[in-house]
């Protein structure tokens, strides 16, 4: 056996750093006190009315009446993949709106499900206007439409407005990744008339990683309570009752997970107890804050960021109409190295802002204002730094 | 929008429950402080710092040198499916081992992955014989075996001395769920041979649900990797250069999730740092308190709350030999509403004991000794508790 050091690493005793890229982002600390709570038992009455708590508080956060507005355990990808393999059915036609890396992650997840796969690629940093939307409906008639709502990989925001409607006209269910954007910009769930929509909590929501809100609408409810149950034993002899394929993860079986969260309690998981406890004090701040003066907190930061740096002579990424609030893109100066830059506010400021992928790796920097992070002093340190930074470049 | 009361349910502020079912058990205060600390960003070098560290603590635990030991996100269940998805091709033969609740959700999930399933089925609260195992093996010649540990739902723990060495023999991968002994009766993964194992911190490890440690061996992960890439991109075609079926999922592709606590560091899921600190938290918790005599504890816990139990008169439930040491079922004695005695350990002894599943349903309590609860004066609480319950049942 490998020998560890005598003190066992030490307690966790991070430094303090101010998470300015895109995400995560510093948490509240009223969450960090919720999440210093003793766990109780899943099915505690006490346990249950937090659950219960939590789904009302939950449809206030993405603006919904939707009865099945609930938490997946695990991080944000796993309320994304929760959402796709009970939405996709095997060789189900899937329409994807791909404009950044985590439109190219639905697609990845849509393959894996052996989904028969459409797409609408438009150019990194550009979105899709409702016209080529609905031409994509209309030419491949897909069961399920799926799109980011923020993708931090390229700081935009797609407008999605009147897409819900669009998808119910062509009979398709719709998936909306709201993960960059809860809690920062509307996330409008019934007013898109969307099915389907999860977020997370490291990003606007002033959480830690680790916990994905979704929200359901009872007619994609009904479509997944049709798909065939998987008992706990072998039944492989049962398609010719009509039911449509299993779902085929237990774990993201939504099915399954809304019998838990409902009235019949049917055990599943036992629920991340401390993470509930952390998501329904997220809700708590965001609406005891109110959710116009939220968003306004974050369009403010955002603009200060854009504004500050321009004003600093740099170039930023990316069209101001379509631009997410809680994040910007700027370009890396030429002659500049991005990652000495980062590694210098880190070292030198305890300021963490962010790298790129894809195309745009080694080009922009990404610098977010998030949730508890969503400040003007907090912009305007990063922003001081920054200049110290490349001042010295 | 519906209605919320005026003050957003207020703050979480749950019962000082005293949690003796079948997990979760109460979180150790140390770890309850350790996911106070505030997040770092997840390439942080403090960040990476801290997986590595994990990784370490967690060989330890696991009793293994296998490098790839580290962190599911998400609940024991989701190290499950994690481990299943990865191993199990479509149409791959599986064997597995069921003699309660969760060897049957082992064959549900290998029944949604279309697993060609053989299963060794024993009566609830048995166990099978090496010479068992060793004749499935022969007969099935499968290319993954999967089995409980300890399964909670019987109190029974299945020996595995040998069981790696015979898969080996027959050339199948092992796979073992460990999530309710992990911390408590001893996880010899090497010792044992076995090829992945995962856990949870809920139950013995004296941390919350909502992380589920892994590790695999060599022989394992390099199977992982031999898996075909799904990039995040459509590539239909390539599996005429002889690449294994892709894993069909994203979030619980192992091989990615290996890439991601390599030094490559490539990005996947963002880790979820709060339940890292947890999970680090209580491996060093128990290392510091020696795997010894922390597995003695439990031991001496689980005896004393039999022996407790039979003094009251009552009838233990299983077999001596094969007894898990955490947790203890007991008969719910003839004209005993068992549902009530437990609401009158909660409400009048703040005291959660667990009920049963299948067979086992309103025939038996569980009652459990586990992690920061397996103690001398919790296990007479307890039962000083239910005697009084008893008395004026």
């Amino acid at each position: 056996m490998s020998a560890l050091p005598a003190d066992f690493f030490g307690e966790i005793d991070p430094p303090q750093r101010l998470l300015m890229g895109p995400g995560p982002a510093n948490v509240h600390p009223r969450v960090l006190r919720a999440m210093s709570a003793d766990v109780l038992g899943q099915f505690d009455p006490e346990m249950t009315a937090y659950m219960n708590q939590t789904m009302a508080l939950y449809r206030r956060v993405f603006m919904t009446e939707n009865r099945w507005t609930f938490l997946i355990d695990g991080t944000a990808r796993a309320g994304i993949e929760a959402a796709l393999a009970s939405l996709i059915e095997p060789g189900a036609r899937v329409l994807i709106l791909r404009a950044g890396r985590f439109g190219m992650l639905l697609s990845e997840i849509a393959e894996r499900l052996d989904a028969d796969i459409r797409v609408i690629d438009v150019e990194w940093g550009q979105i899709a206007t409702l016209g080529q939307i609905e031409a994509g409906l209309a030419a491949h008639r897909p069961a399920v439409f799926a799109a980011i709502h923020g993708d931090t990989s390229t700081t935009t925001a797609q407008p999605l407005d009147g897409v819900g409607a669009l998808c119910a006209r062509y009979g398709a269910l719709s998936y909306i990744d709201a993960t960059a954007t809860l809690g920062g910009m509307p996330v409008r769930t019934d007013e898109w008339g969307v099915d389907v929509v999860s977020g997370g909590l490291q990003k606007c929501m002033g959480g830690p990683p680790g916990c994905a809100p979704i929200t359901i609408s009872d007619r994609a409810a009904a479509f997944i309570f049709s798909r065939r149950k998987v008992e706990s034993g072998i039944r492989r002899d049962d398609l010719a009752d009509g039911a449509r394929p299993a779902i085929r993860s237990n774990y993201f079986d939504l099915s399954m997970i809304m019998e838990y969260w409902s009235e019949k309690r049917l055990n599943h998981h036992t629920e991340a107890t401390s993470m509930l406890y952390a998501a329904r004090e997220c809700a708590r701040v965001m609406l005891q804050e109110g959710l116009d003066a939220r968003f306004a907190r974050h369009e403010a930061a955002g603009r200060a960021m854009v504004e500050g740096l321009r004003a600093m002579g740099l170039t930023v990424y990316g069209q101001d109409a379509y631009r997410m609030t809680n994040v910007t893109g700027v370009h890396i100066p030429d002659g500049v190295d991005g990652e000495r830059v980062r590694r210098r506010m880190r070292e030198e400021h305890q300021i963490e802002i962010g790298s790129a992928f894809g195309p745009l790796a080694g080009k922009i920097w990404r610098i977010g204002a998030m949730g508890y992070n969503a400040e003007p002093d907090k912009v305007r340190r990063t922003l001081a730094a920054l200049r110290d930074v490349l001042d010295g470049a």
